[in-house]
C-alpha cells in the first residue's frame, strides 16, 4: 500500500494544531519502520505543532475567514520517539519527523548517549515481569519469608541518581517493592501499606537486575548504620518477615474499618438545557467569548492553544511543563528518589480514563487520545481529557443601599481536567476559565504517598509514621506552568510590580498613608523569585496597546505562589537536575519546541540541560518580544497522619487575569437571573 | 407589665450561646429603660456569652448528656449598647447588662471620652437626612451646577483621621458625595461613576454640618496644589459642572449598554433526597461528624462555637474579628478614609437579607437574626446567614495500577455564608467545612470601589482611571479570624513550623538532599509573621494528647497566608490605629470578651487600645494554656479597569486542618458512589 496517496486523504483537512489520528500514527510508524528497516520499539507518536512563523500566519487568517484563498497551510508532520533494537539486541533511543502528506520520513535525530528517553507505561510492565521472573530477586524473596499466600507489588521508578558517573551510559531503574496480601480475597488490597526493605536496580536495555539492595529500616537512634548501602547479594540480606510489625490500611469501600457513612446524600449537578460550550473541529472549545484549541501531547496530556477571550488573543499555548517529586530523605538509596512526572514519564501516558459521574458533575464532555504501541499500531486512550462547567459561588454582587436592590451574578468555570496516575500518587490538572477573563492553572495531588519500611516502634527524622512500620518520607512537589503569551499580539513585555511604603514626606506623603507601586521591565531573559510581602505582581502587556480608560498598556498579570522552592543543596544531584525549582519566575524569549522546563531529557540526567536555566541564560532581549513566562510552585510535604492511606487532595493554583485589557468587568453581561431550583432545606426560613 | 415574670419563661430553655430572641431584646431594652429614666437612642442588643468559667463546664456536661441533672446553667444575659440623650441633647454612650431571667439591669458602663461607638445603619440615614437638609450643603450643591433632575447621593463613612487632636472628644462623620442622574428614569442609576469633589464633615452628636471640603481633583502634575485642605466657605469652591467629563457606567441588567449574554445555559444543584445537614434547638448545626453551634453577633454577623468533628473538640470560638481598609491616597482628606467594617459598622448590622436561589445554589437552610431598632424594639434581619453544601471537585481518588480500579471520593463542603453591604463595597465572608476535618474561612471582596473625581483627562500617581474622570485610589484590605482553639481540650499550644535546608554534611546529610522541620515553641504571647519560603506553619497542638500512630501531639495547622501587612508608616494614624495589621499572627492567652483584634472602640481611635497588640504585650504564658490565635491576612488593592463598575470578587482563604489529630485520613469512609444525574454533552464520548 502505496504510504503517500493514503495519507494526503486523511490530513488535508486537519487543523494544524489536531492532535494525530490513529490513522496519522500508522502513516508516521509505517514511514519510519521503512526507513529504518530494523526491529523498533515505538515510544511516542504525536503531532509536530508547526513552528511559530508558519503556525501564527495560519491562525490568524483562520480567525479572519481566511480572506486570501492562498493562505498557505503548514504542512502537516509527526514527531516519531522510538527506540532502534539492533541485532545483538542493544537499543539506542532515535526521533523521526514525518511529513503526513507524503507519508515520507524527513528528518532523524539520534540523541546523545547521556539524553534517555523517557520511560512508557509497556515499558514499566515489561521491567515489573523482568523483576518477578529473575532468580536473584526470587531468592531475596523468598528469604524474607512473606506470609503464605502473599505475593510482591512493585512500582518502577526513574534512577534519579547521577551516581552511575558522568560517562556510564545506562538506562536504569530502580524499583520499590511491596508485601501485597492475597489471602484477603481482593484484588484491591492496598500493597502500600506493606512496604518491603529492598530495592532492585535493572538495567532497562538488558531487563537484567543489577542488584538488590536491602534498603535502611532504622529510625532516630540508627544514624550511624541506616547510611550504608547494602547490597544484598554482598551478605546484607533484609530483615526476614518484614511484614510481621505492619497493617493493612485499605481504602477500597469494602474493605474499610468501618462501614461507609449513610447520611451522606447525593447532590447532583443538573444542566437542562445542556453545556454552555461546544466542543468542535477536533478540539476547538467555544465558550462565553472564550475560544481555544485543545490538544492532547503524550508528554503534557492537555494543552490550550490560541486562547482568544471576544476575539482578543490572549494566550499562545499554554501548558503544565513539568512537574519533579524530590525525597528529602538523607539515606541511600533514597537520593535517587527524584520523579520527573512529564520527563521521566510522560502526563498523556499516565492519563487516567475519566468515569461519566465519577471525576466530575453536571454536563461532560470527554476527549479520547492516540497514543502509539511498542508496535507502532495506534492505541486510543479513552477518556483522558475531561471539560465540564462548574458553579463557583458568588463572581459580583452589589446590593444598592438607597433602593435595597441587589444584583448577583454567579461565578462559572468552564474546567479542563486530566488526572496523573503515577504508581502510588494522583495528580489532579485542571485549567479555569471564568467569566471575568481569568484563567486557573489548578493541581491538587492525591493518592497514595510512596511509604518505606521502618523498624517496630521507631521514628524518624526523615518523615512521619503513618502506620506500624510505614514511614511516609519527607518530600517537594515542584510544579512548572509554561505560559507562551499573545496579549493582544506576539509582541510582550514583562514587568515586576511591587507595592512599596512611601517614605515619610512633609509635601509628599504627609499622613505616611501612602504607598507607591514600584515597575521593573524585564529586557533580558532571566529568573524572578516571589515576593508576597512586596504584593509581587508578574504583568505580561503589550506595550504597543493602550487601554483607553487607564491609559495604560494592556495586560494580564498573576502573583507568583509564595510557595517553597527546592530545598536541597543547589550542588546536590536533586537541585542540578531540576534548576527550574530555584526560582519561582522565568521569563525567556520563545523558541520553537523549547517547551521543558526540566530540560528536554531529565530521565537520569546529571543536570537540567534546555530548561527554563539555559533559557534564561542566554540573556535574550525580551522586551516587546515573543516572551514565554514560566511559574514555578510547589508544597513541601511533611506528611500528616490524615495522609494515610489516601491523602485528601492539596491544592495549588496559579491565577492570570487581565489588568486593564479590558475596557471595565468584563463578566457584567452576565445573567443575574435567580436560580429557580434552589429549594429551602425545610420548606421555611429563619431562626428568630 | 412586671419584666422578671415575662422573662423567666422565655429564656428558662434557651442554650446559652442562643442569639437573643425579640421577646428578650424587649426584655433588655425594657429594663435599660426603666433603670435610665431617659430618652435613650438603641445601638445594639445582643447575647452577652457566658464568660468561659462558666461556658465550658456547660457545654461539657451538655455533651455528656447531663448526667449531673443539677449542672449550673450559665444565667442569661444581654448586652445592650444605646446613647443616653439628655435634656440639652447631648448624648453619651453607655452598655448595660441585663440578667434575662429576672429582666434586671445587673450592671453599667460609662464608656471613656475617647472610646466612640460604632454606627448604626439608622443613624448612618439620619446623618444622609441632617446634610440634605443643611442649607450650607444645599448652598454648595447649587454652586456646582449639577444637569437638571440629577440628585446627589451620599456615603457616610467614619471619621478616620486623628486629626481633631488627643482631647477633642467628638464623634464626626465625613459623607462623601456623589451626582445621580434621576433622568434615566431608573433607580438603580450608579451614583459611584459620578463621584463629586465634596466631602461633608458633620457632629454626629448635633447633626450638623462643621464644614464642607474642596476635594483635590488633579494628576500626576499637580502634587503641588492636591495637598491643600480647602473648605469651601473659606472662599475654595470646587468646580463647577464636575460631572461634565464623565460618563454613566451601569451594572443593573436593564442599564447595561450591550444586552446579557443570552448563550449562558442554566445550572442548578438538584439534592433529591435534602439537604445532609440538620439545624435544630436554635442553631445547632451537625453534618458529617461535624457539630457546632452558630450564633448572631451585631459586630461580628455568624459565630461559630463549640465546634466538634466526631465528638473531639477543635475550635471553641470562631469568628471574623475585623476588617480595616485603609486609602493611600496621600491628598487631604482622604488620609481620613480608614474604615473599620467591623468596629465601625458592624458585620451584624450591615449582613445583606440574603434571597433563595441568589446567592447559592442547592438546599439551603437561612437564618434570621433579631437586632435592636433605635427606640429599643427588636428588628428581625430577614436570611441574613446561610447554610448550605457544595460540591468541590475530587478531595481523593487513587487508581490501582495492577487491577485499574479508580475510588474516588468528592470534596463536599458545608457553607455558612453572609454577606455586608458597606455602601459602595460588598464582603462575603464563609466559613467552610470539609469532609476531611478541614476548617476554610473565606472572604471575597467584591462591590464597587469607593471612587474619587479627577479632572478631564488626567491620570493619577495615586490610583487607577476606571472612567472618565473617575479615579480609584490604591487602598488596602486587613482581614483578621479569631481561633479561640480547643484542640481536644482547652490547654493547647501553639509551635511555629519551618522547613529548612538541611547543612550539608558527610555523613549525616551525604547526598544534599534532606531538608529538616524546626519547631519552635511559643512560650508567651506575641506575633508571628508568615514565611512562606520556610513553608511557615503555625500549629495549635494539645500538648498531653499524642497521636497513636505519629506518637506526635494531636494538632491542628495552618500556613499564615502570605499576603502583604499594612504598607502605611508604623507611625501614620491609620498603622497606629491598626497595629493588628503589623503582623500575620497574633497568639494570646484567652481572656472573656477579649473578640477585637483591632480594638474594642477602633471608631475615631488614635490607637488600638485592647487589640492584639495590647494582648500580646501582656506576656502571658501561652504554653500548655487556653490560646487565641488571631490570623491576619490582606489584599493591597491597585485598582484595574476591569473592577469597575462592580468587581469580580477577589478570594482570600485561611485553612485550618488536622496534623495528626486523626488516626488517618477522616474523609476514608465518604461514599464513593458514580453519580447518576451526570451525562455527556453530546452524547458520546471522544475525539479519536
Amino acid at each position: 500500500m502505496p504510504p503517500v496517496a493514503r495519507a494526503a486523504s486523511k490530513t488535508e483537512s486537519k487543523h494544524p494544531l489536531d492532535s494525530l489520528s490513529c490513522d496519522e500514527i500508522r502513516i508516521a510508524s509505517n514511514a519510519v519502520r521503512l526507513a529504518r528497516k530494523t526491529p523498533l520499539f515505538f515510544r511516542n507518536v504525536f503531532n509536530l505543532e508547526p513552528p511559530k512563523i508558519e503556525l501564527v500566519p495560519f491562525l490568524e487568517a483562520e480567525r479572519a475567514g481566511f480572506p486570501n484563498p492562498d493562505t498557505p497551510r503548514p504542512p502537516r508532520r509527526a514527531c516519531a520517539q522510538y527506540d532502534v533494537i539492533e541485532n545483538d539486541g542493544k537499543r539506542y533511543y532515535m526521533e523521526s519527523t514525518i511529513d503526513l502528506a507524503t507519508g515520507e520520513e524527513i528528518a532523524t535525530r539520534v540523541l546523545q548517549k547521556h539524553q534517555r528517553a523517557a520511560f512508557t507505561v509497556d515499558e514499566f510492565q515489561e521491567f515489573i515481569d523482568s523483576t518477578l521472573a529473575s532468580p536473584v530477586f526470587q531468592r531475596v524473596v523468598k528469604d524474607l519469608e512473606l506470609p503464605v499466600g502473599w505475593e510482591v507489588a512493585i512500582d518502577p521508578w526513574p534512577y534519579g541518581g547521577s551516581d552511575v558517573g558522568p560517562d556510564y551510559t545506562a538506562r536504569l531503574t530502580q524499583l520499590f517493592c511491596f508485601a501485597r496480601d492475597m489471602t484477603k480475597g481482593n484484588d484491591d488490597v492496598n500493597h502500600y501499606s506493606y512496604p518491603l526493605p529492598i530495592c532492585v536496580v535493572m538495567d532497562t536495555m538488558t531487563r537484567q537486575v543489577l542488584r538488590v539492595e536491602r534498603m535502611a529500616t532504622g529510625g532516630h537512634d540508627d544514624i550511624d548504620t541506616d547510611f550504608a548501602v547494602h547490597h544484598i547479594e554482598e551478605g546484607h540480606p533484609p530483615p526476614r518477615k518484614p511484614t510481621e510489625h505492619q497493617r493493612s490500611a485499605e481504602y477500597v469501600p469494602e474493605m474499610l474499618d468501618k462501614p461507609e457513612r449513610t447520611d451522606f446524600k447525593p447532590l447532583d449537578v443538573v444542566q437542562p438545557q445542556g453545556a454552555s460550550f461546544t466542543v468542535t473541529d477536533n478540539g476547538l472549545v467555544q465558550w462565553q467569548k472564550w475560544r481555544f484549541r485543545i490538544s492532547f501531547t503524550p508528554r503534557e496530556c492537555a494543552v490550550l492553544h490560541d486562547i482568544h477571550y471576544d476575539n482578543r488573543s490572549v494566550v499562545h499555548r499554554l501548558s503544565f511543563s513539568e512537574l519533579t517529586v524530590p525525597y528529602c530523605d538523607p539515606r541511600p538509596p533514597h537520593h535517587r528518589k527524584q520523579a520527573f512526572d512529564f520527563g521521566d514519564a510522560g502526563a498523556g501516558h499516565t492519563a487516567n480514563n475519566l468515569g461519566l459521574g465519577c471525576d466530575c458533575l453536571g454536563a461532560i464532555k470527554y476527549l479520547d487520545a492516540a497514543l502509539v504501541r511498542a508496535d507502532g499500531e495506534p492505541s486510543v486512550a479513552k477518556n483522558v481529557i475531561c471539560i465540564h462547567e462548574q458553579d463557583d459561588g458568588i463572581l459580583w454582587k452589589h446590593t444598592n443601599i438607597i433602593t435595597e436592590r441587589a444584583v448577583v451574578v454567579r461565578d462559572r468555570k468552564l474546567v479542563i481536567q486530566f488526572i496523573l496516575t503515577l504508581g502510588n500518587y494522583e495528580y489532579i490538572f485542571a485549567y479555569h476559565l471564568d467569566l471575568a477573563g481569568g484563567i486557573y492553572l489548578e493541581t491538587r495531588p492525591t493518592g497514595i504517598m510512596s511509604p518505606v519500611a521502618i523498624d517496630a516502634g521507631k521514628t524518624s527524622p526523615y518523615g512521619t509514621i503513618v502506620g506500624p512500620g510505614v514511614l511516609a518520607q519527607n518530600h517537594q512537589h515542584i510544579f512548572v506552568v509554561r505560559i507562551d503569551a499573545a496579549i493582544d499580539g506576539h509582541a510582550n513585555t514583562v514587568t515586576v510590580e511591587d507595592s512599596l511604603p512611601m517614605p515619610i514626606e512633609p509635601t509628599r506623603n504627609p499622613y505616611s498613608n501612602s504607598y507607591y507601586v514600584e515597575s521593573t521591565t524585564i529586557k533580558t531573559s532571566t529568573h524572578i523569585d516571589a515576593a508576597p510581602m512586596q504584593n509581587r505582581v508578574i504583568k505580561i502587556s503589550n506595550p504597543s496597546k493602550r487601554n483607553p480608560v487607564s491609559g495604560r498598556p494592556v495586560a494580564y498579570k498573576f502573583s507568583p505562589p509564595a510557595t517553597q522552592l527546592l530545598l536541597a543543596d543547589p550542588m546536590s544531584d536533586i537541585a542540578r537536575r531540576a534548576k527550574y525549582a530555584r526560582h519561582h519566575v522565568w521569563v525567556t524569549r520563545h523558541a520553537d519546541y523549547e517547551y521543558w522546563a526540566g530540560g528536554e531529557f531529565p530521565s537520569m540526567a546529571r543536570e537540567e540541560e534546555g530548561g527554563c536555566f539555559d533559557a534564561a541564560a542566554r540573556q535574550d532581549s525580551v522586551e516587546d518580544q515573543d516572551v514565554v513566562v514560566w511559574a514555578v510552585f510547589g508544597f513541601t510535604h511533611s506528611p500528616r497522619v490524615e495522609d494515610w492511606p489516601v491523602m485528601p487532595a492539596e491544592r495549588f493554583t496559579l491565577h492570570l487575569r487581565p489588568v486593564d485589557f479590558f475596557d471595565g468587568n468584563p463578566a457584567l453581561d452576565v445573567p443575574s437571573k435567580k436560580n429557580l431550583a434552589s429549594v429551602l432545606v425545610d420548606g421555611k426560613c429563619g431562626l428568630a
